[in-house]
């Protein structure tokens, strides 16, 4: 099993996220993010999950209220008051940890070999663990992030809601030189909660089948909704459930329509390392980028998830939902 | 027959539009603006290519040289240093007019009724027109640009040359009320020229099948190259051959990675006027934009060119090059 | 007498501007521009400021009702509805000519040697001019303009009204190669409007001197205003008013704080051609930029009004307006 | 003596920065960041400091290397290779301390009450220690900065090297609310460094004169320079040294050619707390900024110094460095 700090701002997918990793991966610690909701309440969400699946060994450290530079921006609008309304919980009985979110993903990287991060809230934590130690981007393993899109956004037209929030961190770390799989939007849209899922879930009976049920109620609110920050956690724990490009990916800080874009030079994808058809509406064969054309020729630094097997996805959820007690 | 004027900057891919236009719509003019290539060459380009098809009855009006703000990008990486490299040509007889294209352009829309304007370079001279006479934008019947795409770029990562070269003009005419079908990027993707394309314009023997062969020698250096241009034509010609998508478009003017993006708000795109199935790579239903989020409700204002019917277009394009002498 | 074409946007200063400009040049003819009012309140206010100084000889061309590129913004919280509120005027008796403003300024530039501009509104109209035929910039004597400052604002704490109106025109004048002299609002300042002025101009009796108060009694408004206009065209006149230093000016267009102010390098202040000691509340001698620095070494393009020479232009002023019937 | 957090660069000017606030502060410790050199160099520089004036009882804590989003920029072409180039050292005896430079402040400030902080480098550990610890922004009684200028730049036009490099940092420092004194370069070219200071630094004999007239010898470079850094040590231990004006002070993130600028709203300079005459070339009143304009209304939140008394200074520095053995 993979060792795997999970940054996070439960969030109803990000509780996902959690249930995945903690049975999958052997999870060293939960990180928290201003994001989704405030700091404090998605701190508490954090516990409260860990809580539901009997996994309250594993420690929650709070990192930063807020993105390293502008206010912050969040999405209850999505998420509710609470950060993760729905499901009617106690109080967690466990409080979180004392250090710094962000000192511990620097001294567990540091201290531990083949630490792998997994971030599916802004990326003010990783980006502060990279500004407080550079070495962090080399010593880990890999980042999946959720956040961004290879052609399109969420919270804007062109950006995604993770990376909106904090642009600047997501810069600092797409420069950083840690290998980055991201797993955005383009690809989060093939992963959709519908009745079917939601009362499979239920029906399995236990208490982590039915709180996922419950999530799932409030989150797809009668329409539609995507368990975005789940796939991130299942592309590490399944390589196979994703399709990926190697790509150059940059962020946008000053756009007046696309700050917080994630750039991705998708004109070298016929180059790429796997022969699949992300057609995108359009002959496989890309144009080369012309000579002379600016951002000509930067070399790939992320492994964008292009194509998700939902039906595979869907059996791995499921499988560990109702592995929980 | 439409009532057509062409602003253009030929340019080999342009050449197609022109020989489209000249054979089904009723051409008025053609204006030239500096882009692919120097005023001074586009100009004679558009003079040669009426020449070579025997249409030295339609007049050639000289517009802008450069942006309206910045100075000009050409591309002559593509296009060579003719702007039209490639067929051996003599010099054109005619000289072009002495009115200015936009002036050609204001006069032309202000005294006729139902004027199509077609854009298949920068949007400079349609931008000053718009300027020079804002009614121009009412009495258009509609515009239809070669520029941009809906989720790539090709000069930069994000964005399309001709948007590319003049952004502030593009924001102006995308913001004039004009009706505007956009064919980008994503779209001429899909209209290739090949090796059999090639062969078969040649084998029809005439003069003008021997130039459309020798433009697309060179346009594909042996290697790809797409009919942008030309496609917006023929959608003009034949609507049945483009599938679009009534959409916002926006232009970003001041990005560091994405100046000359045309920001297109898929998150829409199931709403819109065509059950197509757009699919993008992900379900055709898409998330409603969160509410409180950004850019949110903002109202449709262009057609954007998604599917292309590569066979019809391919067979309007060769019917075409065989009517003329 | 220099040949002066008059390019504003009447607006109370402007109106001395023009009263100044019809004395002591050879005016050929004021051309209009949306700004501090919409452009058919301003061409009407053109017209009126002509026709109360008898010059009804003097033409008035409307030009662009608004920026080349984004919306316009008018100052009517300084001007009033009309633009120029205050003095109760009979509608002009003359209609302003149907050429457009911008094909009256093309025209007469290449056709007359030794033409000198002024410009007193948002730059919409010179830069249309200089796109639509380049050599205006070369041709052209000078170019006069009131607009941005060399070290601050008044519209926004960074930017000037007429260059924020519309920084794309702005930006491609300054860089158009034409001759510049600018009388930014840090010269401005230093020409009040004060009860003394108002009551010595009432005092003089004549039409235009009644008027004139009448304009200042409703811009200072019982507070404070600025004869921004009417230093550009004292300068032209008599050059012995205003000190300048001759540095390297530009248009931000991007900013989120500083979108239309003159970036003025002072750095090389002590460089210049005049050893005056505008000393900026320093030491007259400045560092040079720095080697490695951005930016270092741009050649100077624009000469800078530092500091006006008061007393004398309020004796131009008041001479002028006396010389009225 | 008030308590005192030196965050700096060293960097000649900071040298004597240290070297003023050893005396005269409760200095508790000196942090220090990437910024006039690499951090390892800035850091050595310190301690190197603190050692020629025997104060190694002063510890060292290192911060950041480099800024919270971009690359760092160092100045080696005014310090040198050494960040300190000139005087010949021994390296320092001591180590640096272990613990982060911004953990350092953030339990500090959290932990005693009244601390002020002084930083004369980019503010990339200030800004990092309010992320860290929000309570640092309230809990500090102030903070001193020498960065930016009040209507000019020295890196760029419009930016002053401190803020340039990390003009991210800045904006979350201006927008957190702490009670800030802002030392630009509009004050330090009040503060030059001429032949006489130095040979009466040198002749005064001991130790701390020499070093510090060698660090002179270098900076000037047989040319000019200032004492930006010290400026903002010697405000603070003498507050009669410094006229200054409370204002709007916000930070340009994303201009093209004034990003890094301390954007001064000088437009209700009259209405401030003291009655100086700031003139800045023009007369003591200034507008308000007009009704409708935007920007207006800001609430100052920053006392920008504008008038050095230099004698007053020299006469501090001078008597200062004489003190030490």
């Amino acid at each position: 099993m993979k060792k795997v700090i999970l940054d996070c701002d439960p969030g109803h997918d990000d509780a996902f996220a959690i249930m995945l990793a903690a049975k999958h991966c052997d999870l060293l610690g939960v990180t928290t993010v201003g994001g989704n909701g405030y700091l404090e309440n998605v701190t508490r969400n954090a516990l409260s999950v860990l809580e539901v699946i009997g996994r309250t060994d594993v420690p929650v450290y709070p990192g930063h209220a807020g993105p390293s530079t502008v206010p912050l921006v969040i999405a209850d609008n999505v998420h509710g008051k609470s950060g993760m309304d729905g499901p009617k919980l106690d109080p967690p009985k466990r409080k979180p940890e004392t250090k710094h979110g962000v000192d511990f993903i620097v001294d567990t990287v540091m201290n531990t070999d083949g630490v792998t991060l997994v971030a599916t809230g802004p990326l003010t934590n990783i980006a502060s663990a990279i500004n407080k130690e550079p070495k962090v981007a080399e010593r880990a393993e890999a980042l999946y992030i959720m956040g961004g899109g290879a052609y399109c956004g969420n919270w804007t037209p062109a950006a995604e809601f993770n990376i909106y929030v904090d642009p600047e961190a997501a810069y600092k770390v797409f420069h950083s030189g840690i290998p980055i799989y991201m797993v955005g939007v383009n690809l989060t849209r093939q992963c959709p909660v519908n009745k079917d899922l939601i009362e499979e879930l239920r029906g399995l009976g236990n208490r982590a089948g039915v709180f996922g049920a419950e999530l799932m109620d409030f989150f797809a609110g009668g329409g539609d909704a995507h368990l975005h920050d789940a796939c991130a956690v299942a592309w590490l724990i399944d390589p196979s459930l994703v399709d990926s490009a190697y790509l150059h990916v940059d962020i946008e800080l000053n756009g007046s329509l696309t700050r917080g874009m994630t750039v991705t030079d998708l004109r070298t994808l016929q180059t790429n390392e796997r022969d699949v058809d992300f057609d995108l509406g359009s002959p496989k064969k890309w144009d080369d980028p012309p000579v002379g054309s600016p951002f000509r020729g930067q070399a790939p630094n992320t492994h964008v998830g292009m194509r998700l097997d939902f039906p595979g996805f869907r059996k791995l959820l499921i499988e560990t939902m109702a592995s929980y007690d």
